[in-house]
């Protein structure tokens, strides 16, 4: 593959976790992120809505020159990734098949946990990639959906955030989980407040971690390490100024290219 | 007015609160209703992207006949209200003029709360319709972004989001507001626990509620009465089975007649 840019998409601002996986292992690769902030978030919409919102964005970051679509967000993995590859012609990786991986190789006792938005846990596709991959592995799973607009609010680290987190998990720890995938691209902003009820006990494992390092054998070795600093370009659906806000929090750096366009640009 | 359809519509299923009022005080009205649920929800969205949305479905909805439009969602009234007016040729009633008015019928004190989504509350509608009524008012604000899903959560009586709003409404609660006005469709669902926290000494507006008493203005005294049991039919731009599940417990029966289609039809 050349060193064209990485296409990452998202329902929203939470993919940003991805690029910043991206960022820290390949520096020097230049990224277009889209998040259809517009249409956020895909997690209680039907499959039917998903898939088609994630063929007008993979067309568009194809139309823009991209050597391959990282698929930054759970649950357009979980419904939208066949799809996808019948119709885009570039390298394609969803979230789904590096947290399975990932998990597989982490859990001991062959007791796994799953929290992600409802589309992500009803659509079972964590549940096959594991089962595929070891079929004696045992996966309890929990939709929480609450904890992105907890994260979106600024909470957190808020008391409140780590009791709703207890609620949820409550169930899966008492099964004796040992290993929690975090099936959802906001939730790394959850680690602290889920350290804190795991009490160390379980390993986190998280989707946009995972799927970054995976993205080291599609990129190869050949990719160019001299070319510079890689520039990222932000598109989005809805001019919020909310985007700016939480992603750069995210990132830990300035947004400096960002453009708006009207999602019909996407039909 | 003739008896035509009424067209009513919000961002997602919150708007029945407000077709459930207009049942309870014209049960012989057909009224089609619009569910925006591919797109929901409008309260974290920019002021461009919710006109545009408002007026693809009030387009939509006067090509289906209806005689008059009401704007179901608080933030759709707050920044398309004027839009709509130059574009579409029924009688249009927003949330936020009924609220309004009630709230200052309501205060004894002078001092009023608001409480809704982050677009409703920064508009600043809610200011200036209540200072066109009566400018010596002292409103008090508060965006509560996580009411909403608490509510689809079904977590309306859980003590997590009597903790919640507490932590909302203490602020206006020490500044001694006598009258809160419930500036989203889905927070009378919150009514219990909202009375728990303000302890019987704060009066609750419903904008619904509200909305629907004023209609009968709109609708006139030659309303025909005799002409048997309205009809309701819900359109939604996403076919999710979340829709039926949370209309039907606001609504308190069966939605007999749904209709799935796709928001390109609005364009």
């Amino acid at each position: 593959m050349t060193s064209s840019p990485i296409g990452v998409f998202d329902s929203g601002v939470g993919g940003l976790t991805v690029v910043s996986e991206i960022q820290r292992r390949f520096p020097w690769r230049d990224v277009i992120y889209l998040g259809d902030t517009a249409r956020v978030p895909y997690g209680n919409k039907s499959r039917e809505t998903v898939i088609r919102y994630s063929l007008e964005i993979a067309r568009f970051l194809t139309s823009l020159g991209v050597g391959m679509v990282v698929i930054a967000c759970n649950t357009s993995s979980s419904w939208a990734l066949a799809a996808l590859e019948d119709e885009v012609s570039v390298p394609l990786m969803g979230m789904i098949e590096p947290g399975a991986k990932s998990a597989v190789e982490t859990t001991r006792n062959g007791k796994v946990g799953l929290i992600g938005t409802r589309a992500t846990v009803s659509s079972g596709a964590y549940h096959e990639a594991i089962k595929r991959l070891d079929s004696t592995i045992r996966l309890s799973s929990r939709a929480c959906p609450l904890f992105v607009p907890l994260v979106e609010e600024g909470w957190a680290d808020d008391p409140v955030t780590t009791e709703v987190a207890r609620r949820y998990l409550e169930p899966m720890l008492s099964e004796g989980v040992d290993t929690l995938i975090l099936g959802c691209t906001h939730y790394p902003v959850l680690i602290p407040a889920l350290k804190e009820i795991t009490d160390g006990r379980v390993t986190l494992i998280s989707s946009a971690s995972a799927a970054a390092e995976a993205l080291g054998s599609v990129i190869g070795e050949k990719d160019d390490r001299d070319s510079g600093e890689g520039k990222l370009t932000c598109y989005v659906t809805d001019a919020g100024t909310h985007f700016r806000e939480v992603g750069e929090r995210i990132l830990g750096s300035e947004i400096e290219n960002m453009v708006a366009i009207p999602e019909e640009r996407l039909l």
